[in-house]
């Protein structure tokens, strides 16, 4: 469930904006904030047969356009490749005893902001 | 015009994948190749009206995906900070005569590479 979940937010996080209000909203109620079908089909007043076909088909649409695109898949690589980048620099830092240098301790701070790593540098 | 296809060489770049192939060739043809309408028109057999209407058509269902999802406009704010980032640690090694140093320059290396600057660092 937890990689279902996190292919779900990454697929959301990239096309959501490329769904109705209602197919993005029914995918995040189940996938990011865990309700049930049952419980979508409450809050829509729909039946849960409704919301199961709504949340299949958005997710087969979501995945459509991954498929074409590739924006996940690309991101994940960049994202890899600016990882080692920062591991690189840390690693350089440390064997230079450059730690406490304020330009590299920016530099390493605008990577880690860049992966999303806000504080950790 | 140079503005023009910078324009529409990024959106294909990101969504081109999303267009039919009749589409997304007549832009790069127009665009990328600098062919004429007449030129096209020739080339498919069909009006030049046609070939206008195909190429306004498709560049507005480019500016529509940009609109909804703008990759162009984030890839543009991503590449400006990797930039700024790639010269703080330029400067960084010149200042601190670590230009020859094997670990930086791998690390220029591979934010040059990021960028689409390969072979620059």
């Amino acid at each position: 469930m937890l990689e279902k979940f996190l292919r779900m937010s990454a697929l959301l996080d990239f096309y959501g904006a490329l769904l109705t209000e209602k197919q993005r909203r029914c995918l995040e109620l189940h996938f990011l904030e865990d309700l049930s079908l049952s419980e979508i089909a409450d809050r829509f007043e729909v039946s849960r047969q409704a919301v199961y076909d709504l949340i299949h088909r958005s997710s087969q649409v979501l995945e459509e356009y991954e498929a074409k695109l590739k924006l996940v898949e690309r991101h994940a690589a960049e994202r890899g490749v600016l990882e080692r980048i920062l591991q690189s620099t840390e690693e350089f830092a440390a064997a230079h005893h450059l730690q406490d240098c304020p330009e590299l301790k920016r530099i390493l701070r605008e990577l880690a902001s860049l992966i999303g790593k806000t504080g950790e540098a």
